[in-house]
């Protein structure tokens, strides 16, 4: 049976139920021209849309259902992460190839659901539509956050501390794998393979750092390190100097690096799809707010530089100082950039 | 020049200007990782989201790029208008094969903005990527409504009226001069063109609706009247009758009929993509509400049959009486249905 016997409706009818996770704050789920929920009044309203495209974002042979379905709303969730927020109702928009199995789409919304319902959000609505050649997901996510807490790009400050809730570069050693078909013969070859495919979004930290006051400035290090911090010196007119020492590099890449004789430094600035925070917190308020991070999660964050007025990034290391470059992902050089992998 | 030397944030600059509207209800447009606005405490928030796909709603070489972003925003602002809502936030995600222009992007978000400065609506983000073939766009949009006017699919009671904001199967009609590379060497046949190419979102007339009263259940004729109109009978558990000589049909249709030796009653039982609001009046209300209507908007609303209590749909004309069936589109039939056209 496939997708033209059972119909769009019919499609509907096999993913909606388990989508409504928190029905009192729903007025319309799935059904209607339109979903419709309260908002809390004292909150801002958080947006965010990812798109993801075979053959672009994916490949359909090499990722199971479940995990296309849990990155693509994993990706949405850390977007609200970043903004200290709450995520709250998810649209899914599909489009489905003729040669896509009944079986994988209802994995791909097994993984939404397992995600969505580990968060409390709601999937209320969406588009199903058919493609002639590529599998296409498009999810809208919204968020809340009180509006004094909120966490934006643009507020680090000269002296800022430049910190993150997660290691970074464990992503792209697990894209490597993959690329390569490089059999997981070692926990930490699986590890690394998990952070990529599986990537945890970090709201729960988010949210703690929001609450906490202090924090200037956040990102999700989606396209990679360089590129994101960039985007909070552009932001907010500033400068960075990370010192590669303290950057957090997991053990599992350390031995990644050093069996497959890559740079963890390297991997770390440029691997981009880590989903951890990157934030930027006033010096004056870090030693509180680390001892109040490390009682709620059993672990600090890390901090690894700070932000200057140069204008520039520079990396500090034993063999001196270089400047940085954003590294990561420009999607419009695809065929470029996988030729140089 | 091309995306790949713009890349995506020169792209993003590029789309950005014009795209917010009403500055005083945002607290972070495009540029963050989510948008941030806020919502009004006393009204309900909606959300609706439509996938286009390149080959299956569109033909890039056959509609221009003004016409696609209208198009793209206007089938959103339809479902918004037919709960009765108020539009308020867009965000646009779209990918882009390497073969498609950047003229063919501009005309794209111009289109967008026009009709998104129609309606007040701010295009506050979304997403951009690459894709292989198909140019791929989603839009999310977000609106509002007062709980106590919300206008749902599933109010429908025996004995309400049936009627309709506007006339049906004109688009249809605009489809056929497309399909068939028909001359518009008529005022009548460019018209026709004019419903299926920039069809006009109901938004005034479902906000207005309402605000009335009376207003049972409404839904907007994308599929076609007797597919949308099923749902309303699907979700009222009622039936319906239809009056064939009192169906919306314009002059320009029953001109086209006559040129072309087709029926403009199937063309408007069948059509879809008309974008009114197909919508059910408790009869008592029916004058009051007429009245009101008429003074708003110069003219009245259809009114072409009533809600019934058999659970089937049918069609009474000077023949006799026959049965409907749902005749819209299924995405995932799409060859058969171009096969047949």
């Amino acid at each position: 049976m496939g997708l033209k016997d059972i119909g769009e409706f019919g499609f509907i009818d096999r993913i909606s139920p388990q989508c409504c996770i928190n029905r009192e704050r729903v007025y319309k789920a799935i059904g209607d021209d339109a979903a419709a929920f309260w908002s809390d009044p004292k909150r801002l309203t958080l947006v965010t849309t990812d798109l993801l495209v075979e053959r672009v974002h994916f490949q359909r042979s090499a990722v199971s259902g479940f995990d296309l379905g849990y990155k693509a709303l994993a990706v949405n969730l850390s977007d609200i992460a970043a903004m200290g927020g709450t995520a709250r109702e998810a649209f899914v928009s599909i489009a489905i190839p003729e040669d896509c199995a009944l079986e994988y789409l209802d994995a791909i919304y097994l993984g939404l659901r397992h995600l969505a319902g580990e968060f409390g959000v709601n999937i209320l609505g969406g588009d199903t539509t058919a493609s002639h050649q590529d599998l296409i997901i498009n999810i809208a996510l919204t968020g809340s956050v009180p509006e004094a807490e909120i966490l934006c790009r643009d507020g680090a400050r000269s002296g800022d501390l430049i910190c993150s809730t997660g290691c970074l570069g464990d992503s792209r050693a697990g894209l490597h794998l993959i690329l390569h078909g490089i059999l997981r013969d070692t926990p930490e070859l699986e590890k690394l393979y998990q952070e990529h495919v599986r990537p945890r979004p970090h709201l729960r930290e988010g949210r703690f750092l929001a609450r906490q006051g202090g924090v200037s400035a956040a990102i999700d290090v989606s396209d990679g390190l360089s590129s994101d911090l960039q985007h909070l010196i552009d932001s907010g007119r500033t400068g960075a100097r990370l010192q590669a020492d303290q950057l957090p590099v997991s053990p599992e890449l350390e031995w990644f690096g050093r069996r497959f004789g890559c740079d963890p430094i390297e991997f770390a600035l440029a691997g981009g799809e880590d989903y951890a925070l990157l934030f930027t917190l006033g010096a004056d308020r870090a030693e509180r707010v680390q001892k109040a991070y490390q009682q709620e999660f059993g672990q600090g964050f890390s901090i690894f530089g700070e932000i200057t007025e140069s204008g520039e990034m520079e990396l500090v290391s034993p063999s001196g100082t270089r400047s940085l470059r954003p590294s990561g992902w420009n999607h419009f050089q695809l065929q470029k950039q996988h030729g140089s992998e």
